[in-house]
């Protein structure tokens, strides 16, 4: 006997992967084939509609690049990873809360010095100073510890979108080294809220289906440390109009800072500034673990044939 | 509030599907984040697993070129394809079963005289001579019917796998439209089982999981008769030890055809040939409809960047 009818058919197939060594790959397959064929047959998917399918993952699979990675953006949308962020972050004890990676996280990360100015390149904004610090839980500061934090334009791209990054090289995009205090500062320009890019499969998904593509305006953060969980995180501006509808969900009210619009003729560190700038200040509570950091984009996926 | 929990969160990204104007694809993206946020959530996805599953797609798409599909063959080898098929075809009325694509149709098929030899260029393997009719499901000839023939050669590959296909050409493809009663014939080599390419993720996934990687000797057939339905099947020569173990899953009893081993020296329609050759002799019987038969492949896929 070879053929088989619908339920037989899903059967078979999950038998085929019983003797997958690992079997944490066995369960996570044969789910994922009991997951897959539930929804097919559930929604009785047509052939035209399997052939969109097929045509829009090879289609998001080309435009994956060394700096753009377009199924993270897709698994953003679809509320997949703050969903795996949740899973395995059910209890934080006190912890800064998590948020999405995203898909700009391009690991070209250069040590910098405190309070150095990080603005993108050859663009206006009005300025804003970072004042910052990384805890444990119980509030004690931790020494030297490194902190990649990279944001958007003024016009919603990051530099890695940009077709002259190659040359440019790295803008809104550091790393700082916490000093004995825990603390660190930069200055920047105050991120806008922006668009997801929307000239890939991704971005025309969301344009067809009447969402829209906007995140509110975030600084991202990944913070490492030495005998603590890594943190991935973005602190977001108070007061932007997407607070309420991020397009990738990634919003918690906890990581809304407020940033005070200020006027002084200096900021913390006693440089000049021209007003009116702005002042974040925002501390970050480490949970105790190991564990990696994310792997930078392209460092694992193969170029394109 | 801008936070959710985990059950808040999948309502969330199903409530911004809301306003999606076509009415099935509002339907098909809300069971998809469903689908993907229960299966996310009942195996507890870890970030290194998320992250595995998202160079998977990445190294899927970049395999995927104007001749080869390796997203259909992940759903050829998770059985989704045989699936979709028979959601799709739940009542033959005795029309011919149909079974999958396949990732290798290019849609470069030349019609080709009736009796010409079509064997992959430059290869041996003994002599096989195909007979066969196209009907309606009343056993009625259907006369000028184009028929998509394709298949492997003796190394398993199909034309279109080989490096040398753009100066060399289709090879083991033809296209034949029936003669007033129906018929056609053409001659080849008898096919040979094989394994789906294991150069790519799928293959690489078939490996790991200790399935092998086989599909039983067949050939593809593509029938496209006017007012009938599309009918994309193979036919499997009996006795192939992998019928009841296809890696795609795609046999089904009434498609293995009787291949008769001959030791005349002519074939049926009086030509010359070389002993033992074989005879397969198939009827196809088309269903009453409509529809468009697949796009072959390279038609609607972007190229990699």
């Amino acid at each position: 006997m070879t053929q088989f009818n619908e339920s037989e058919l899903t059967e078979a197939v999950i038998k085929s992967f019983d003797n997958t060594p690992n079997p944490r790959a066995k369960f996570l397959l044969q789910e994922l084939v009991k997951s897959l064929h539930d929804y097919v047959s559930k929604t009785n998917l047509t052939f035209e509609e399997w052939d969109y399918a097929i045509d829009f993952l090879t289609r998001t699979g080309h435009k994956c690049t060394d700096t753009r990675q377009e199924f993270i953006l897709l698994s953003d949308v679809l509320g997949v990873s703050m969903l795996v962020d949740a899973v395995n972050h059910r209890d934080r004890e006190g912890a800064t809360e998590t948020t999405v990676l995203g898909p700009f996280y391009v690991g070209e990360h250069t040590v910098t010095p405190h309070g150095a100015d990080i603005s993108p390149h050859n663009l206006t904004g009005e300025k804003m100073f970072v004042q910052s610090c990384v805890m444990d839980i119980n509030g004690k500061p931790l020494a030297g510890v490194p902190v990649d934090v990279w944001h958007a334009d003024d016009d919603g791209l990051y530099d890695s979108q940009k077709p002259n990054y190659d040359s440019v090289g790295a803008s809104g995009r550091a790393r700082f080294i916490t000093d004995a205090d825990g603390r660190f500062t930069f200055r920047t320009i105050l991120p806008c809220s922006y668009p997801i890019p929307t000239d890939g499969p991704v971005g025309e998904m969301i344009v067809k289906t009447n969402r829209h593509p906007m995140r509110p305006a975030h600084v991202h953060f990944l913070v490492n440390a030495k005998g603590h969980e890594p943190l991935i995180t973005h602190v977001f501006i108070s007061g932007d109009k997407y607070l309420d509808s991020d397009v990738v969900f990634g919003v918690k009210d906890e990581l809304v800072a407020k940033v005070e619009k200020r006027s002084d003729a200096a900021t913390p560190d006693g440089k000049e500034v021209a007003a009116p700038w702005h002042l974040m200040t925002y501390e970050f509570h480490l949970k105790p673990g190991g564990g990696l950091a994310p792997k930078p984009l392209g460092v694992k996926a193969e170029e394109p044939a």
